[in-house]
């Protein structure tokens, strides 16, 4: 039988400003990326998302990002090694306490918006991430973009990895995702998203936007929870999946 | 044989601004409040002074603010309870993950300014740390003012507890510390301020500032390192106390 | 004829993350408190509220608050007077900067949250806020609850005030709001509550929660717009004043 | 008559952390670039930093920054147009708004660190950044390095211009400056700098590193503070200067 796991960004809203329904979003997913202040989350709001999730039994990540909330983590910025790491660190720490607390703890770490992008392929920036996982907690699994080099460097670096799909989002034919900039980079079909997802984890294939089939190994399948739409096409690809028999488990995991 | 703590605040430079002479400190000090990004101190200069203390020996603690980085962490805040909890859940882990990278690790928690002050009498909020310690690590110590409220409400809800008495500071007959706004606030006689502390040490008796005896239990002494007279007066005060025969050693430790 | 203003907090987004309907809420309202990026906005957002509100016709002011994002500015802070000072002045020219881009000025200044709340009564943080504005535009116009002692001090040093009033509030005999925490405290009837409107500015009275009359001299009225709900009932206000024959117009003015 | 500006970079203390030497700079410089709380900055401390510089009737420049406080604006970032143009606009605005309060104004802008190499040769961030300044007061001049191609696209869209030379800072044949990782790139020798400078001033060359004779038009010359060695060497260039009969003005003045 098949497996695979879903995961989806929770935890980001901000003090009085709320983002994302993280309650019907634990009762689809299997883990849970959940910010760890530097991009969106305070440490009280934070708790209870985690708090949440250990009832739900979803699998908890580091969310990690560069520090800037008023452009919530989606900026490039060329910062100095040691201070990525460090920031990387006490992120993930800060994290785990309130997991602590919240009596669960921190499974993995995915990188989050300019972060996560600049280190698929930036070596730099890439390893003063991964030198700060295996400083804290070198269990840690890390979450990479399919196909992307920093899953090498990681495996490299003797870290564990998990590669994941985005549900919602074009491919190219190099792997890459089709940039949000252009038509068709979104994909909005709940339907046509979840047969996608259905035959990446039958067949490790996906069709790219130009028509071709790409072979692409995902552990993991990223959906969104920030619209109705959105939620929606995450429980499609929830639905679509069980009743084809593939079993949804978290990769590092809240039951493992 | 006596016994006694030293602890002093450390890690409080922030980015390009420097605050302290940690290095320095962490030569003299058996224990150092290490600032966990919420009155002061970046991660990566963090992790510097925590390195430093792993290779000094020197037990850690953390230093945990409201959140207040151009207050310093000086100004009270009417902070609700479940924010203050998360806030101090989250500085603690924080701290805890750099320290793992350092190789060392938490072993106590001491409030700092305004938080340090309010919470020695404010039971709302001293159950609001309180309760933080205990969701993330109940073996943790509170370090609080000796005398203070806050000993034995800590003490009543299972936590072990350390009280501090401060180096330089004038002291009221009701064991309050005299009002920095008022004279004699702040003794600046070394050697005046080290036969103090010797005599807190050895018959638990330290002279308040109309000249009356007060009864005092020390579990450590705070020194500061925040000027160059400052970091005389604290290698004065180890000086003098060793010189006596009275062992510098952390409550909560480094070698335990 | 009857005037009155109707006012209402705007431009509380920040960054990805959205708040109220400013949009709506220029077609409504007579005067606009624009947030300064101490407790919410951000700049460009700010300015893209700036711009409607210009486009509207609708008179700014700035609404200056603690510097507390993830406490949206709802906590006391116990603030140093020259700071508090400073604060205020560079919250108000930052906001003029921007309503100068956006080819609009600042006309009036209302403070936020805790700090709208305890300037009412606490005279020192009162008189800092008075001579923040004094010192960078002594035209502009202060607003305050109405009856608070606030209003008196900006009178005796010299600045023009606006006294409002809440449509949504319940009031107690004193001329202070029901407590949030106390039931009864926020009206959700919106014909009720646009009865109440035009008797306060026809006859200057109020019904208080335990039904006496209050005599209370309003300039301006504040709305919300953060729920639809809180919007319909804007809309109502307005609409039962204009058909009463009130006339809407800002006590400062875009148009004066 | 010999004409020439010095400019230094000022205000840049935050909350309980000092940098820098204000009052004697203000004694040496024409023009000071204040923090405008981006990089560096609070708001009382830049107040004071204003009224001193009234005092001494020297010109106030705008040293905007991105926001970046832990990383003191030194750190690249790749910001939308919209949202600098904001930031930018903000932070002019809100030292204008301390300028009033101190009893003087704001004349220039000097973009600070990262956003001052980016924008002297990114024409995208370059016209958000003119932008802004056009949108909040088209007086206010832009100061650049001298050669660089921002000083040509502000021209072109009707900003007065400054240009700036680097006193301590070696140059490369093309007119950039040698970076700062590479040997020499900081001149430290006082006399020789201020040698330097006043043969910039009346021949209009400098030497670059390679023995060059480089041509370089420069209204300013930019000094630092940040050390007691950085105060000699400015007060070795103003002396040098005035010695030779250069007479040191703002290029756009507090006397103008």
């Amino acid at each position: 039988m098949s497996l695979i796991d879903l995961n989806s960004d929770l935890g980001e809203s901000f003090g009085q400003w709320h983002m994302g329904d993280d309650a019907t979003m634990l009762g689809i997913v299997t883990s849970a990326n959940v910010a760890c202040g530097f991009h969106a989350g305070d440490p009280s709001g934070i708790l209870r998302t985690l708090t949440s999730a250990a009832k739900h039994g979803v699998s908890v990540g580091a969310h990690v990002s560069y520090p800037d909330l008023v452009g919530f983590g989606r900026r490039n910025m060329d910062i100095a090694s040691d201070e990525l790491k460090g920031d990387v660190i006490y992120q993930i720490g800060a994290l785990a306490g309130l997991a602590r607390a919240a009596g669960t703890r921190v499974r993995y770490v995915k990188p989050h918006g300019a972060l996560y992008n600049t280190i698929a392929r930036d070596e730099r920036q890439a390893h003063a991430v991964i030198e700060a996982i295996k400083a804290i907690d070198d269990q840690l699994v890390l979450v990479a973009l399919a196909g992307a080099p920093l899953l090498e460097w990681a495996r490299e670096a003797g870290l564990r990895v998990a590669a994941e799909a985005f549900a919602d989002r074009a491919y190219q034919s190099d792997g890459s995702l089709v940039s949000r900039r252009e038509a068709g980079a979104v994909l909005h079909d709940a339907d046509q998203v979840a047969e996608r997802m259905l035959r990446l984890v039958r067949e490790g294939v996906i069709e790219t936007i130009d028509g071709q089939d790409l072979t692409l190994a995902a552990d993991s399948i990223c959906v969104h929870g920030d619209s109705p739409g959105a939620v929606a096409l995450a429980e499609a690809v929830r639905a679509r999946l069980t009743q084809a028999g593939v079993e949804l488990r978290a990769f590092a995991g809240a039951g493992s």
